[in-house]
């Protein structure tokens, strides 16, 4: 396990500190959608969900040729999953690195804090889930390019980009945030050469395309920093419960989670400590949310499959189990723990598990 | 040196902002004891000792085979000394890995954040004192699995162990805290094959008995990250100061400071800047408290040894001396710092000491 | 890329929450200056500057000969540019490896948080800007040798170094700050056997003495942790740009800018997302201002070079330019952005510059 650094000690953020949890759901398909020109978007933050102070996400679409602009995070990195289509994603990094790469259904990106990048849908258009690693992302946060030199007059420009003013004539004056145009050719199998100045490390993992790790009653695909390395301050997995099983009872020592539920229905009950718990009922398009270190687990209450993408803000993934915590406690001491006959212990797992129904 | 990490920058905390300092004593010992079935405990934390908000600490006791239940903290690391007898512990972590040793009186442990963990009084019982890597530790942070099970339907336990929900039916139904039962047998040996999954590196640390690092008027055992490599966000240490000496004029540039005096009588001033210092008498039993970089010495001032713990936030030791800081600079910018004869530095110490009376 | 510590993620300060954003200049230069026996001094802190969170600054000037005490900061590490003038600087860590060094014009110093230092001028005094890695490091956060000797007693003092207590009959009983006294001689050239217990990272950087990186109508020096290794939390630049040139448009992912305007006149936009822009002129002794991942470009509106020192609260230099950005993006995608032609993008630079008027 590498180390990681840790959120700052302190306080229980206000939504967590009274003697009855919050609600840790919030019905982001739902919400009325945001409408643009080639594509929506709708979010789910503090300010519309105040206990997920640690992460934030976004709901969005785009039409066929539609561009949501080059823009960057000053307070955030990006994760993202594609949902549905295809879309050609581009990225620029501190030393000048560009990377333009097409993203599949299943697969995930990570940006880095700060730096650039852009989204188009390609044919068929496409639908993905955006995560961020700060609840307040979207508060003076996103920084696109046409807002900005919408704001810087021409004759700088000229001076930034030794060409005339003139050419900056018909530049937007205010940030267009998506923009309609052709679906670009397909990227060169063969890049020509000297044609590329790309990262070391790809933006891009094909987590559908992993191998999951099978569990009794389910599955996982895990993108941490281990799988995917340049995902340093996230770690996403794609959890798929089949109907009757649960996620048995867990929590996340290094981190916070932020759910989008992708197909069927759950009841998730969080633990808060305190003699507080709260279940709450998800259904496709919600939003769920577990604070750092609270215990939790998910039942697919359906008839299908339960699919639930899952991003935490550390990259490195830790998780203890209390089947495997009790596994590896003596029986006798499990027995004068509860109260009850040391038997009842001997039938148990012995290690982690998702059990069947 | 090792790089550590550091705590974040920012105003000074409300308690040390003002022109006087406050107290940096509090009475541990002299509070009321929380009496359980099989064990008591007092807290020190902001809320009795607002100063003190990087670090707290609680002095428990427990009789034989009482267990302090399996729980982890979901907001702080847990570090401890064994003051008396004997304590068996076990550990989880997120490897699933598992761990159970023995305590004696001079043995710390450390538990990084979210690892679950449980205390059983062995023949004797026992009395230690333990220390959180944050002021607001016991703020619903402290998750025991009997509040968690006792909260979750009998048929979802049932799903999670595949196990009859009856199995559960006289588990407790609200949070146990300290369960009392028997002394367990002693560990194996010769654990049988098969039989561990513990992890490399152990919780425990054999403090009292390591060689001390031997001062003029005292000596010093230390367990930072170096000594005890588990420990990566706390050090600790045991301090002896013989009657009459005491620990030299220093600061910790990288950690703030909490103290449990555990014999003897001293005194404490802490200087922090702006004209301002705070003299403290501590008796046994009194908890004291450092913040980060701030100036301070203790005199031993009774017959007998002073003995006291000594916990900084950080897994790497740092302190820097006045003593080693004179030697270290030329006589006459000390003279004229000081706006004296430059011979007056000439005798002074050419290192870090403790000084004898 | 070494892998960098982010400052905590969270909602926007509250002097950027706004639909306006904050002036970001600060006229030190124009403060009242504060008058000392042997130096002046004067400041810019949140106190002052209350956008500027994250960094704070001193102006400083000593007489030959007067010495700004030794002293160390709780809360800050402390980076410094000596702007004319010589001076000797003596530092204190905490392995108890002292330094003692002279610094010329062009010289840079990084002393890690809570190092003990002094600074004296030489023949001809000394000029410095000092830059701190914390905007509150003045509110309790400089602790002084003879502040803290002052407030304790001779007995104790005589007790700390083996001394008689009339050592100490003359010591200052307050804060000296800054102390006149006799230039010190030259140091050796070749130190005596056994005269040194130096650190292995020097806390000196030749900044000046550099080859500049030369851009297109400019050129900079840049000291971050690989050029200075003991610089870990703070990179320091010296930018000068020609006569009708200008730093182009770029933003920094890491970290927040502290500005020192050396010689000339510039003007600074500030681009701060939402339609929030600023212009600010800046003229010789002025502050600026970045916040972190914020965009920005200097230009020089004057007739000589303007030269900028400019100092970042990250060990890690990381800066990404609009020029480099489009560049790497495909012309196709720019057109459907800014909605128009390609063509216009066909000239553009093919990577990061400083262009020329």
């Amino acid at each position: 396990m590498s180390e990681s650094m840790q959120p700052p000690f302190g306080p229980a953020p206000p939504p967590l500190a009274g003697p009855e949890l919050p609600s840790f759901r919030y019905p982001l398909g739902a919400q009325p959608t945001k409408q643009f020109d080639g594509g929506t978007a709708k979010e789910a933050t503090v300010v519309q969900f105040p206990v997920s102070d640690k992460l934030a996400g976004v709901y969005m679409t785009l039409e066929p040729g539609a561009v949501r602009e080059l823009h960057w995070h000053a307070n955030a990195a990006e994760w993202a999953y594609m949902i549905d289509g295809r879309a050609r994603v581009t990225t620029i990094d501190p030393e000048n690195q560009a990377e333009v790469v097409d993203f599949w259904a299943g697969d995930v990106w990570y940006f880095p804090r700060g730096h650039g990048h852009s989204i188009q849908g390609l044919d068929g258009g496409c639908t993905f889930i955006l995560v961020f690693d700060n609840g307040y992302f979207s508060e003076f946060g996103t920084f696109s390019i046409t807002d900005w030199l919408g704001h810087v007059p021409p004759e700088v420009l000229a001076k930034n980009f030794g060409l005339p003013a003139s050419d900056f004539a018909d530049f937007p004056k205010k940030e267009v945030y998506i923009a309609r145009g052709p679906v670009p050719p397909p990227l060169a199998e063969d890049p020509a050469p000297a044609s590329l100045n790309a990262p070391p490390l790809s933006h891009r993992y094909r987590l559908l395309a992993q191998a999951p790790e099978p569990f009794a009653g389910g599955e996982m695909r895990i993108a941490s920093e281990v799988e995917f390395p340049i995902s340093t301050t996230m770690t996403g997995a794609l959890l798929t419960i089949a109907p009757g099983s649960m996620r048995e009872l867990h929590w996340h020592p290094n981190a916070a989670e932020w759910q989008y539920y992708l197909k069927g229905s759950a009841r998730m009950t969080v633990f808060g400590s305190g003699g507080r718990a709260r279940t709450d009922e998800f259904a496709v398009g919600d939003v769920g949310y577990v604070p750092q270190g609270y215990g939790h687990y998910i039942e697919n209450t359906g008839k299908d499959d339960l699919e639930v993408i899952v991003v935490l803000n550390n990259g490195t993934y830790e998780s203890v189990s209390i089947t495997a915590w009790m596994a590896g406690t003596p029986d006798l001491l499990l027995a004068t723990n509860f109260g009850v006959k040391e038997s009842i212990f001997e039938n148990m797992p012995g290690d982690a598990v998702i059990m069947p129904d």
